[in-house]
């Protein structure tokens, strides 16, 4: 229950920015907020999503920056081990050079934002549990499919505030993005994982894709006639650069957040949840190291998993790093408290509410524990895939409308897509080991995380073998060609994993079932209270912002330094100089050679800091993100172009949770840095050029 | 060869502060340079050595400050573990109930300071190697036993740029120190081993002593009837507090540093001789670790001397980190290819003078590895006691006055007091270990590390434990009985040990020879090479201040943070919440019940930093300090106490070689934490009203 406009706190809607006009003006922002919060104006409308990441436009040819890291699967899809891309870098020196980023490159536009709530919500005021969710799914579909008018255009429906209101967002989908340039891996991600959460930090994290569309202007699949998308709008990039304390703005897709949840969610998660995820990622981890060891090939088919729950696994832990260190449950019972007193003095309001709201809280974590066993117990990719196909064909005897969100028409070539890519990072034997691990996990779990019926339906550890054994699915082909079986036909496989699917499906159901009778308590309840929370905060004058949900969002903040112990300053600026200080020769602190030696001849020219003396690399500011916000472009006073944000200080990864402005701190790429390694170390002159850039007055 | 006012580099002779006055200025001192340079005028004769420490008068009666690990020993040799001060810290309400310090707890005042480097060198010019080296010392004796009019008063000869110039120093030596006041070890010690040498610091390192005088007011032994000393000056003590930037002064007694060595000496400590060292450390810790840890007894006695190996350790590992860092020999390349070009165009200059160094300095560094590996092959306690006694006796056959320095009856005291205090740290299996362990190390040094003739001169590995079994020297009874023997008793002795002393002693007297031969030489060349750098810098308009030698030198700086690592900035200021954040419970992190209610309770009073919003600890500064400044007084600009020095970050240990003005910071005490602790805390209400304390304007 934080969320009112104090320090730098708040992803807010863009609609929402003309409220914090005082605010912006205090820190120096000179764009007026209105214009801020017109999506089809300067600045805004070059903002773009990838998908999971965010980018913009900065070009009138469709040319997007990005991070590095979010280019990765364009990177690497084209890389052979003749042309690596991601050791060496590319660069396009024409547009005929440009590479196909792949069916997962994609770049939404967002045209159209709409408040539906009316049409979400009506009659469902006294409506609850797995009715309510079952009643707002169909409405949303409805909203959905209505909007979604042909191939070019992908349209959501998200909840803010967990259901008080609703937004139907229409993309453009733009589907031929292609490479145009990406500076070298240890560049790109030099310091690796490493130093992912940390700071100082010395990452190179841009790559920039263009977006091509069809003659006619309109998205298009993927075809050498396509044309550069002429984006309505770009950013301007100013090399002028910024200064410790310095205003910045950040617009870009964060994906979620948990800023008001209760003390008893913050205690849950910090005493139980978080713990056995922890201890759980670290598991896998221990099973997927042991059963690789012997082959190199299955260490490398297993890296991208590995680097995934490291990654997961170390934002778990610091959370819980960040409990340890600041009691925010008790910050959130003394804020928890004042709220339900000023609730109690309201007029007219259900004295039930809280009482309701505490007891849908208390079942949703009580079905979490059921559902992270269920997790544990299936910890296999081929039951997963056996999973998704019976379920798939289940869903599709009935009409589209009416089938389960994920399982719809349009959902199948992301199915199909899955079902592909995991070729690329399964080995038989692992996911056995996977597997029985799981299942021997499972059976040592506290009794309150088993889930009624579920025991006796699991296979016993000595079955495992035999599973794998007699299982086809391992193969891509087989487990394509049994997308169109229908339940029928699996009903009647001998598959020993299509098997377990069909035995444990009546579980599984009901296990959703529960999860949407929960779901739709909380989707009834939670609006109320954050109803009653925004009155609250409204009283004080404080504006409300809504959790993130992958929606475009604007924060503000400066350029900033903070402090992670008594006596140490971090920040807000690293230097060039930093990257030969770290610089070992050895991966992942491998800085390329032409690199080192434009340093090392301190060739600065025009992205020179004047107050540093120097190239800076990276810096970090006092704005609000979380994951989603990677590529983000971080724009100075003006509107211009002046870093991309890629990461946030470990420190700060319990901003999801609560936002301590003392410490919180995203990290972002200096736009001078990548202006001057295109310059000087990888002489992507044609991409510099078509950029407008604002250099420095001399 | 660096020396010049560069930054605030520079341990000065107080007479030098004159050709400083800019400089001071520049900072801000008040203090006008010629007061400072006179050593009977207020502050300076304020300022007292400890012997191995420096310390300062801050009451008209005698009252001491100085670091809590200068006071160690009378701290600890009072502790009994039904009164554990060490533990508990100490505080005597009355002048009654101070503690005897001691027989090693000593006030010097240094009364006068006289160049006597005529009387020294007269008609030496052309003589070199032992002679002079023995010529040298024996007119430094005659000066010294002319000074040391009674026991009252300790004088010393020591060479100023290795024999440049002499001054002689007569101090009064006050031998009745009592413990006033000291805070629990988890205060002044907090952070232990773990923390020393680095920043964050959060250490409360002071402790107050008084000298006591006989009722004549001239030193006198330790007695009921002695008063306290009604010392000439004092210094006032200000809770103003300081400011990043602030200008500091720092007076103290720092031991010894190398700044003015050549590239070729460089790259020996760092190449050669500081690798073996830290080798040698490392293998004799492991030795003494494997050999006490069935006993918790013997560990415990040993726990000092792995203390102080520790210690060594890591700051000879600090240096070489430092050279690793940093090119240090390239720089000197530099300024001795400098040097070398002036000195070659001056006109009637010495042109064999710097061939001569050259030479003598590469026979200073074969004989450097011959005394090591000499070290290494007599890594015993007994051995080391045996050769005491032996030699001692063999210099009682001859005249006090042409006794070789250190066993001059002016020595006894010391002699005694080291071979009884053996006690405390020796364990007969142990050192047995140690001594075996030596032995086999020494057998596998290179070549060039064995000093002829010894090999067959020491026993086997395998005859070590029959000298164990066979020697008294154990027993502290026994050593102190043989203080009086003369040589011819000793030669027929039955005691391993005495036997095997009496046997290598030709080779040890030989091995002294060689070094008194390569000292003379240095004696003779070092100073004209100083003589011609020293006129070089004066070109330029530079001071240049000698190398510490354990006299009273002046420092001054500026109180700043660091940069450790780009990104980071390291102070300038850490505070009490610091000490909560690093507070485990567990020793060294285990911060007093009290400290932390207070901390808890922000009762910050008048200590408060109206920056910080809190009360400070530590702070660094950029002053020029080195082992021997502990417990060295911080002035601020008008001359009062503001801080302790007590340690220097681990970046700064290279300092001992090259002032890096970028890195070196010294760690002090800001005395608002110690005036806060003793009101707060501790209520040394007594202690306090006895110093003059200047309080903020509130």
């Amino acid at each position: 229950m934080t969320g009112a406009a104090h320090g730098d706190e708040g992803q807010w809607q863009p609609h929402q920015l003309p409220q914090l006009k005082s605010e912006l003006k205090r820190i120096g922002i000179q764009i007026p907020a209105e214009r801020i919060a017109d999506l089809t104006k300067h600045p805004m409308s070059a903002i773009v999503s990838l998908g999971g990441c965010s980018a913009s436009f900065v070009s009138p040819d469709g040319l997007v920056v990005t991070n590095h890291h979010c280019a990765y699967g364009a990177i690497q899809r084209n890389s052979t081990a003749e042309k690596n891309y991601i050791v060496n870098g590319f660069l396009a020196k024409t547009r005929a050079e440009e590479l196909p980023g792949g069916p997962n490159t994609l770049v939404y536009v967002t045209e159209k934002v709409e408040n539906v709530t009316e049409r979400v919500l009506k009659g469902l005021d006294n409506v609850a549990g797995k009715q309510r969710h079952e009643a707002i799914e169909r409405r949303v579909k409805q909203l959905i499919a209505e909007c979604e008018t042909d191939k070019s255009y992908r349209c959501s429906v998200p909840a803010f505030h967990r259901g008080l209101e609703y937004y139907r967002i229409r993309q453009m989908m733009i589907r031929d993005v292609r490479l145009v340039y990406a500076p070298a891996d240890m560049i790109g991600n030099y310091g690796g994982d490493i130093d992912n959460y940390e700071w100082p930090r010395h990452t190179g994290d841009y790559s920039f894709l263009r977006a091509y569309v069809g003659k006619d202007g309109r998205p298009a699949d993927p075809s050498p006639d396509n044309v550069p998308y002429k984006s309505k709008d770009f950013l301007v990039v100013s090399a002028e650069g910024l200064k410790a304390g310095d205003p910045i703005l950040l617009a870009g897709y964060p994906g979620r957040t948990s800023r008001y949840k209760l003390p008893s969610e913050i205690r849950f998660a910090r005493d139980v949840s978080y713990p056995a995820t922890v201890a759980e990622y670290q598991a896998d981890l221990d099973t997927i190291a042991a059963a690789t060891k012997h082959s190199k090939n299955d260490e490398v088919r297993y890296a991208s998993v590995v680097k995934s729950i490291n990654n997961r696994m170390k934002k778990t832990q610091g959370l819980l790093d960040g409990f340890a260190r600041k009691d925010i449950a008790a910050i959130k019972d003394v804020q928890d408290a004042e709220f339900r007193a000023w609730y109690a003095k309201q007029p007219g309001v259900s004295k039930a509410m809280l009482a309701e709201l505490d007891a849908a809280i208390a079942a949703d974590m009580t079905l979490d524990q059921q559902q992270f066993a269920w997790n544990v117990a299936t910890n296999s990719d081929l039951f997963k895939s056996a999973r998704t196909l019976y379920r798939l064909a289940l869903e599709r005897k009935k009409p589209d409308a009416e089938r389960e969100s994920g399982y719809q028409d349009r959902d199948l070539a992301m199915i199909k897509a899955r079902l592909t890519r995991l070729e690329q990072s399964y080995v038989g034997s692992v996911d056995e080991a996977r597997f029985a691990a799981g299942l021997q996990r499972y059976a040592k779990l506290p009794a309150a995380f088993h889930p009624q019926g579920l025991d006796a339906l699991l296979p016993g550890v000595a079955d495992v073998p035999a599973l794998y054994r007699g299982s086809k699915l391992g193969d891509t082909k087989t487990r394509l060609a049994l997308l169109d079986a229908d339940a029928a036909t699996l009903e009647k496989s001998e598959d020993p994993f299509i098997r377990l699917a069909v035995k444990l499906n009546d579980f599984a159901l009901k296990l959703e079932d529960r999860s949407k009778e929960v779901e739709g308590n909380l989707e009834k309840v939670i609006p109320q209270y954050m109803s009653a929370v925004i009155a609250w905060k409204k009283s004080q004058g404080k504006p409300v912002y809504p959790d993130a949900n992958s929606t475009l969002r604007v924060t503000y903040g400066t350029v900033s330094a903070y402090s992670p112990k008594d006596g140490v300053t971090k920040g807000p600026f690293t230097t060039v100089e930093g990257i030969v200080e770290k610089h070992t020769g050895k991966d992942p602190f491998d800085a390329p050679k032409p690199l080192l030696d434009e340093i090392k001849a301190k060739r600065y020219g025009q992205f020179k800091d004047p107050v540093l003396g120097t190239v800076p690399v990276d810096f970090l500011s006092s704005a609000d993100t979380t994951g989603g916000n990677s590529g983000s472009a971080i724009v100075n006073k003006r509107g211009e172009l002046v870093g991309l944000n890629f990461d946030s200080t470990y420190e700060s990864i319990t901003k999801d949770w609560y936002f301590d402005t003392a410490i919180t701190r995203a990290i972002h790429l200096d736009v001078r840095y990548m202006l001057w390694v295109m310059k000087e170390v990888d002489h992507a002159d044609n991409v510099l050029k078509e950029m407008t850039i604002k250099y420095p007055k001399q």
